[in-house]
């Protein structure tokens, strides 16, 4: 079992990783005192609850806690105003009080919702995170919970840190293929900003990576949460330097929302914004290995590093100034200045911006 | 003009109160770094925009701030989750960013309402509070923001600090006379808890209060901004002390949510919720006088101390149990011991309650 602590002061919490953790979740919440007097609802989607939720439940209750579930929609759908709704309804119904815990048991979409209900039920109740996929690894680390409104993502949330963090390697197991590379993406985002040996550990390892081998998974992940709580801990409320996270995020994002969320899942969005950024950074200075590596290790792990000739660079251009990242009209983006390095660009031209999209187009795979 | 500083570390800010302060808005905005470059967004509701919003524009707008209104429909129901979602639709129509203000202009409504769209807003962007009622008061006090579920009041919110409040007594003059009163309520309140010589000098003053007379209106509020501001500061996140402030609310809340929130105000409701408090005093050991002065005090300012006859004590018992304040099955009530000075008692009984409602309906008036 593997320990990270995320260091908030007051706020710090653990993240606990290792196989089987569920079946001991009972001891976990009882050794951080979560109440047994009040109920606790735990919050999941349908895909991870014909899997994982009997189990969760069968500890919890074991160990004398009062359990209610709720079982919502798989996908970024669920990330939604109505469905936070009726799970304040559902929280209300089951008696959840100040004392009660709201426990995320799924991946990022379930974790950002449920989240965002702790954190607001009677103005934050206490959370508890028991992240399913390998990209939670990332939501699990600095408190940043949300839902989407149809005009922007995210746009309505909070900050609010979790009790704890239970991050069970065997559920992993049961995640399909497609979601363990678009996860490693973040994992080497992690590596790509700040660790240029972990990233090299990420090249001569993707194999065992995307075989989920436990002790490779278990060392990656408690590294890639490791690098995002010491980021955060310098920055918990993003106004400096937790923008180095946002790397291959600005044309990610802009992929996303334009090439519909369907098309392009997270990881792989940002996995070819991250090639764009590499080139963006030997374009300003970097040395040609940014790029060279970056793009390798990223097709090492199955990701896409060319942008899909369909969509059109327009579109993709105006999505980027929608990015709520643009403040007071200065385009931001985090630029790659050597392996395991980044720096913040607060004015990067629209023009370099749109010749590094034509480029991602024709990027050889 | 009046300054009270609510103290709280990183978050402080300063309530001034005074004649005509929206005039000169824009010179408050300037001082307090409120951006230029990015448009902020008032919310007000019909009633306020009709008298005060466009003083408040044009202020703002000389000044060279880029102004956006919203105006809602005035009444509780406008704290909604659809009305805080129309708002979010709104400021990303307006293109609020990351350094974009939130300004409520109104009572505690639009506080509470906008002042949650400004803590949910990307993750919490700036709010300005600017209240036209005297109730609001209380609500600019403390950062509690929250709009209301069909089941619950204030289930759905956050703790948001202003970063500046603005209360122009002139805005008060076209105040309806029951809300005057009932805005009153809390004021007195916040002698009955704390001050017992502001109680004497309300007691004493309560026809140039109720007349409006700005002088005295002045002096009150800055008191009762600066009771509510101590006990906050010692108390931001509502564990204990800051539970003092919610002398009379336990009955109130039970006789709003029986009478529908139209029969009675919620000043009018804890007017009697603290007459049943005082009769629980003397019935713990208070002197008699905290029940006799806390009567007269209330009547002087014209607001009732007779629970209506025909509310049902056993739905009132019943709403009290659903009440968020008894945690863990307990019930908590705020007990006076001398006048400005209470106590937490957490082990009242049902029956002792019960015999209070009771008698509550028999009140001499
Ligand atoms: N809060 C943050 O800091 C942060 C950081 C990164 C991403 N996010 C958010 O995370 C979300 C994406 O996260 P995600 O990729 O985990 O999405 P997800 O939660 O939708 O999970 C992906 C898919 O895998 C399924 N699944 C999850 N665990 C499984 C398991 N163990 N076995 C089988 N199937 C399983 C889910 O049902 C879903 O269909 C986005 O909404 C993004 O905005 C948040
Ligand atoms: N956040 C807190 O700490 C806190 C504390 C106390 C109360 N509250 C909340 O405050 C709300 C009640 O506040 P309120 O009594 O100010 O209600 P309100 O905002 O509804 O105002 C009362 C009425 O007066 C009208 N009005 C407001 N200003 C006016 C003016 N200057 N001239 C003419 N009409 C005017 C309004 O349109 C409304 O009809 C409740 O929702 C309560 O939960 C919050
Ligand atoms: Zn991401
Ligand atoms: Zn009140």
């Amino acid at each position: 079992m593997r320990e990270v602590t995320v260091e908030l002061g007051e706020r710090s919490y653990p993240i606990y990783i290792g196989e089987g953790l569920i079946e001991e979740a009972g001891t976990y919440f009882t050794k951080h005192e979560i109440s047994k007097k009040s109920p606790l609802l735990i919050v999941t989607d349908e895909n991870v609850a014909k899997r994982h939720l009997a189990k969760l439940e069968s500890a919890l209750t074991t160990a004398g806690f009062q359990v209610h579930s709720a079982v919502v929609p798989p996908g970024e759908k669920s990330k939604s105003l109505s469905v936070f709704e009726d799970l304040v309804t559902k929280g209300l119904e089951c008696g959840l009080d100040r004392k009660s815990a709201i426990v995320a048991l799924g991946g990022g979409v379930v974790g950002d919702l449920a989240g965002y209900v702790a954190a607001a039920y009677m103005r934050g109740i206490k959370f508890i995170q028991i992240p399913t996929t390998i990209l939670a690894h990332d939501s699990s680390v600095g408190g940043k919970v949300a839902v989407n409104h149809p005009l922007a993502k995210n746009i309505i949330g909070a900050f609010h840190q979790p009790e704890l963090v239970l991050y069970d390697l065997a559920t992993l197991q049961t995640l399909p293929q497609r979601d363990v590379k678009a996860g490693l993406s973040e994992v080497i985002k992690h590596g790509l900003i700040w660790d240029a040996a972990f990233t090299a550990w990420v090249d001569d390892n993707a194999e065992r990576l995307l075989a989920l081998d436990p002790e490779a998974l278990g060392y990656a992940l408690s590294i890639g949460c490791g690098i995002k709580a010491q980021v955060v801990s310098k920055d918990e409320r993003e106004n400096d330097l937790r923008m180095i996270l946002n790397l291959g995020h600005t044309i990610g994002h802009a992929l996303e929302a334009v090439a519909g969320y369907n098309e392009l899942l997270h990881g792989e969005a940002i996995s070819i914004g991250m090639v764009g950024s590499a080139r963006l950074g030997v374009k300003l200075g970097a040395p040609q290995e940014v790029y060279d590596v970056t793009k390798r290790v990223l097709s090492r792990l199955g990701l896409p590093v060319q942008l899909p000739q369909h969509l059109d660079t327009d579109a993709i251009m105006e999505a980027m100034l929608h990015d709520k990242k643009f403040s007071e009209g200065t385009m931001v983006f985090v630029v790659p200045t050597a392996i395991g390095q980044v720096e913040i660009n607060k004015s990067v031209s629209t023009e370099l911006v749109r010749e590094i999209v034509e480029q991602l187009k024709q990027e050889a795979v």
